[in-house]
């Protein structure tokens, strides 16, 4: 575990504006750590600016704090410092990132591996399993009374991270964190609820037709679902109904890595990979296609790509990864 | 939080020869606490008989220790005391009950509400998530050096017992002790792939065709799914199988209450009910059909019956417990 950088607390403390940012198509990380650190900025009295490029879609907006989000930039200048929570890299910002990076002061917190670091000063440990779990230890040395919604945040990034502490990411600092936001009233019972029951009918309706595309190789070792535009039309979903969908494939019991390939719009393909144990590495595979994340969690999106001809060109790498040695 | 009595602490560092038991049927959280006491006091030298009235199951075997459970009951008057696990009252000791309440000393443990007390010593809290969770705190002032069979246990008893920290019954003293058997090396994610990622092709098959079956009702607030002979058939999948499906009614963000109704076998239907928040008693519905449960969780099971009738007749006072005051 790497402990904050005293120059980020030196920062923090002194700063009385400070801008709050996450990353495009935030998940619940990245808006959960997002909406706690403005929260309790806000109680150490300074004026937090709340940045997200796009509203925050039905599967989060019950994250307390998600009205404060402002969807356009201010003048970057007025601020006295930016906070980039959950970023890998500076692209991720989104259509703010080139204005962003002309702040007085830019501290990036994240907890990804496979870093392209920016900013002028940053906190990254791939050993903790969500950027909330860190934004926790930063509210500590801060002297922060951690508020309840802030801490309903936390526990919500954390939970949305780990897969409620299923993910190989999950360590005894996460239970560490989690027991401390249950001790400020956070009930598990209720994040868990907002975060996993909120299907629609529809949106089981999709499931079912992803289901129906499972393919499975390697003896059962690789397991890829598919998801098409004319799905979501068929359905009247969208991309963000398809959240954790790729458990699915991964849940079957000889699969060693999982794959959902998602035409969001015609030739707009995103692909979700998964792995179990540390024999496959899903993020190296990501990175031959651009994309990235860690060993057991990574992606990648082609812009006008063809989704047979990524799949096929997937479907070899992974059966190089899953090959037995 | 109930602390561990201080006759239970003497009576076990007194005994030379103890038998745990746990109880029929046993799931995740009675293995894995009666696994992990056995072998626990196995190192502060006792010698310990497991016992179990019946195999255990092809979800829980992949527990460290099973194969020291035997099945059937040795002579009790040679022990010096028989430790109870999970058991909510004598009965559900299965057959040996009448002959372990003979135990010289009999020690209950256990998490359950409504209970039937009984033994000698009683060490009953139900705001504990789990009889696991218990256990680690018996070990402690017990000064045992937990080892990492046991830790696995306990861990997996845990995860079993709140559905991976999501069930209402998780609390800050679960994330504590979580975390301290995550410092003795056991790995998250491999007891959640364990318990969670056993999902066959023809499992996933089986779960498509009763999405099919999905209905909701009262505008969403009943939501039904339906699974028969037929189903299985084409599926090559049986009973056990539709393990945890009606989490997926109960996942509609609109329900208030779902309905599992399972033809396992020509006329031979069980109905698992869920309810979610205070407003809805299913334990009532279900001791209508003669069954039983919590107030959100029951079901029933009718031999002979006929399924259309049962689903109308279900759905009439399902309608009258969702509707509004």
């Amino acid at each position: 575990m790497i402990p904050v950088p005293n120059e980020i607390l030196s920062t923090l403390r002194a700063a009385k504006r400070v801008l709050v940012a996450s990353h495009i198509y935030p998940d619940g990380d990245a808006l959960g750590s997002q909406l706690a650190l403005g929260e309790c900025l806000e109680t150490l009295g300074k004026e937090v600016f709340f940045y997200s490029e796009e509203k925050v879609g039905h599967l989060y907006d019950f994250l307390p704090g998600c009205e404060k989000l402002r969807h356009s930039l201010p003048d970057i200048s007025g601020f006295d410092c930016v906070v980039s929570l959950d970023c890998a890299e500076a692209q991720r910002l989104g259509k703010g990132a080139e204005q962003l990076l002309t702040a007085k002061r830019l501290i990036m917190i994240d907890h990804h591996a496979g870093h392209k670091l920016f900013g002028d000063l940053q906190w990254v440990d791939p050993d903790r399993a969500s950027t909330g779990e860190m934004v926790y230890d930063l509210m500590v040395p801060l002297g922060v009374e951690i508020p309840y919604d802030a801490a309903y945040c936390l526990y919500a990034a954390m939970v949305s991270d780990t897969g409620s502490f299923m993910y190989s990411s999950t360590t005894s600092d996460t239970f560490r964190v989690a027991a401390e936001l249950v001790n400020r009233g956070v009930k598990p019972s209720d994040v868990a609820g907002r975060l996993f029951d909120n299907f629609t009918i529809n949106r089981l309706r999709l499931l079912k037709l992803v289901l129906d595309s499972l393919e499975v190789h390697a003896d059962g070792r690789i397991a890829l679902i598919t998801v098409t535009p004319e799905m979501f039309s068929e359905t009247g979903t969208v991309a963000a109904d398809t959240e954790s969908f790729v458990n699915y494939p991964r849940s079957l019991a000889s699969a060693r890595v999982a794959a959902f390939i998602k035409e969001t719009r015609n030739n707009v393909i995103s692909v979700s990979l998964r792995s179990k144990g540390d024999d496959c590495d899903v993020a190296a595979v990501a990175a031959e296609f651009g994309g990235g994340g860690h060993r057991n969690a990574a992606g990648f999106k082609i812009i006008d790509g063809d989704r047979a001809k990524v799949s096929r060109e997937l479907l070899q790498k992974l059966q190089k990864v899953v090959a037995p040695l």
